[in-house]
């Protein structure tokens, strides 16, 4: 059921089996499995995650491909609450490992906000990324085409910027690489540092190799209209012609209340087997945080792995149920 | 688009960076993707696998858990066909490596069958498994309940079966162990062997220490009604009620077509880096025919896996495009 501060002390003293930090794909998608498996999973959602911003999800077999992404998390969170699974509305803050069981605070509730501490047996940590937009003074002027025709994901929307003049939006030299990829797609790219990093001597001369363009002037403004950007106008009053853009500056985690736990990451992301197991037994991680892609598709079926591994577990470690009926029918 | 022996002849002489063998959800779901990768691919699907057979989906994100199997595949053909992807219907009888590419025999039709050969550079091998079914006399009477409430996968279904005397219906005395996993949904168990194997004295003594049922005697038939089965009737006449009842005698793998490649196994299943990559550099396995869970989740995820793979092959070992005006304009 979804808790709320009303009926959070309902649950005080519930041990849940596993607690799924993130409402997304993955974690909606363990938290089915879980219920199925009988085993009692609450998803502690902070809101806004990277697929709830998706305004058409293009490439998730089933569903029509212009699905915007809160389409598929509500559908989602009807089936899990269908299965009786729990579902709050806070953000982990901190987690405690306790041995047999984690200590997770949560806060609930923007103002006069409590801090239940919930206890689980196994952690699901699915709270993903979120891309890092450019900075603009009117931010809402970045939110209006951003997920629209200025995309975040190479992997899903290069198909949409097929030869279209594209802006490239970058914060590091490295960034800039992403034309090289991008150029599968169209070779009609103009890449904007926006003035955040220092481009070598090499990159330039890559740069002009390719007969890319390179703007260094910040941007003041996108220009546009009803979610389709059309250009942008920069700092110094100039103007540039775009037909489509991508945002390649890098992505926040969301996984602080992961770093006082023992385990293993390479770079931002974590290091799991293949059932998404960490190196913590009782820790999986799901989708974004962990390597490989960053997919729907990959978060839901990692989702389905981690929860059939904690399944296991549990399973092996209790006694099996015998028909006791029959049982002392046969003895006797 | 949909070719048939009528319109066959128009890609006689394509050859497509990826054909894939089988249109279930893996298959489709790398379908989808290469597409998006603007690749050429080919889908050929034999008909009738085993995610067709499926009444509810019941734990896949995004989609009602009432869903029939059949709609989803629906759906994400229409969505594979928007993306000018190629689809068949046909077997594949032969696959021959031919170094840079592949030929591959399919037989057209079940009359007059065509027997065209047609190229790849990659193989995407997603032509999954099916289960074996108890085998009467009058198979419609299985295919009245399987699907139903005589379910075929414990993951997916064992939910269902919670607290229900159920039937397990076996044809190896290793099989019977699935009772000691079943017993995690329902201690109420009615292994039946049908003759099929030998029941060891160590097993028989496990089972009475559980209080499960061994019967041993053939079925003749499932009894029930408007495909909810309540029973079976014995070759001896009697009758034993049910309320739910689960198969567990193995599949078959569709994978013929890749005996004679040089690929490594671990018993009935191909084995694959995490990306789907098999032993050999140009040839993926999706879901059911790898190695780890056969669920409809992983399955699409390894489509999403096995495309990136190949584009990022094909698309590394292809000249960049450049935007040549622009270029002749820096120049001049």
């Amino acid at each position: 059921m979804k808790l709320s501060k009303k009926n959070l002390s309902d649950r005080s003293d519930h041990v849940y089996d596993a607690l799924i930090v993130g409402g997304g794909a993955g974690g909606l998608s363990a938290g089915l499995y879980l219920q199925r498996y009988r085993l009692s999973s609450l998803v502690v959602e902070k809101g806004r995650g990277r697929s709830f911003w998706m305004q058409d999800l293009r490439n998730y077999l089933g569903l029509p491909p212009n699905t915007p992404g809160r389409t598929m998390l509500q559908q989602g969170l009807e089936h899990f609450l269908s299965l009786d699974g729990d579902y709050l509305n806070g953000f982990v803050e901190d987690v405690v490992d306790e041995g047999e069981t984690f200590a997770v605070k949560i806060k609930v509730g923007k103002k006069d906000s409590l801090y239940p501490v919930i206890r689980c047996k196994y952690l699901v940590a699915a709270s993903g990324i979120i891309d890092h937009l450019p900075q603009l003074e009117n931010m809402q002027n970045v939110f209006d085409y951003a997920g629209y025709n200025l995309h975040v994901c190479l992997i899903c929307d290069g198909y949409e910027m097929a030869d279209k003049h594209c802006g490239l939006f970058v914060n590091s030299e490295a960034a800039i690489n992403t034309a090289f990829v991008l150029n599968w797609f169209t070779p009609y790219i103009t890449v904007f540092t926006q003035e955040l990093c220092e481009v070598g001597p090499e990159m330039r001369h890559k740069l002009r190799e390719h007969g890319y363009e390179l703007v260094e002037t910040p941007i003041k403004r996108f220009l546009g209209q009803n979610h389709e950007m059309t250009g942008v106008e920069l700092v110094d009053g100039s103007t540039i012609d775009l037909e489509t853009g991508l945002i390649s500056m890098g992505s926040h985690y969301y996984n602080e209340y992961l770093k006082g736990l023992d385990l293993q990451w390479k770079g931002g992301n974590l290091v799991t087997d293949s059932m998404c197991r960490t190196s913590h037994p009782r820790i999986f991680a799901l989708g974004d945080l962990k390597e490989g892609l960053n997919q729907v598709s990959i978060a839901v079926a990692d989702g389905t792995s981690a929860a059939t591994a904690i399944w296991r577990d549990i399973r092996r470690a209790s006694p099996p149920r015998l028909w006791e009926a029959h049982l002392s029918k046969v003895e006797a």
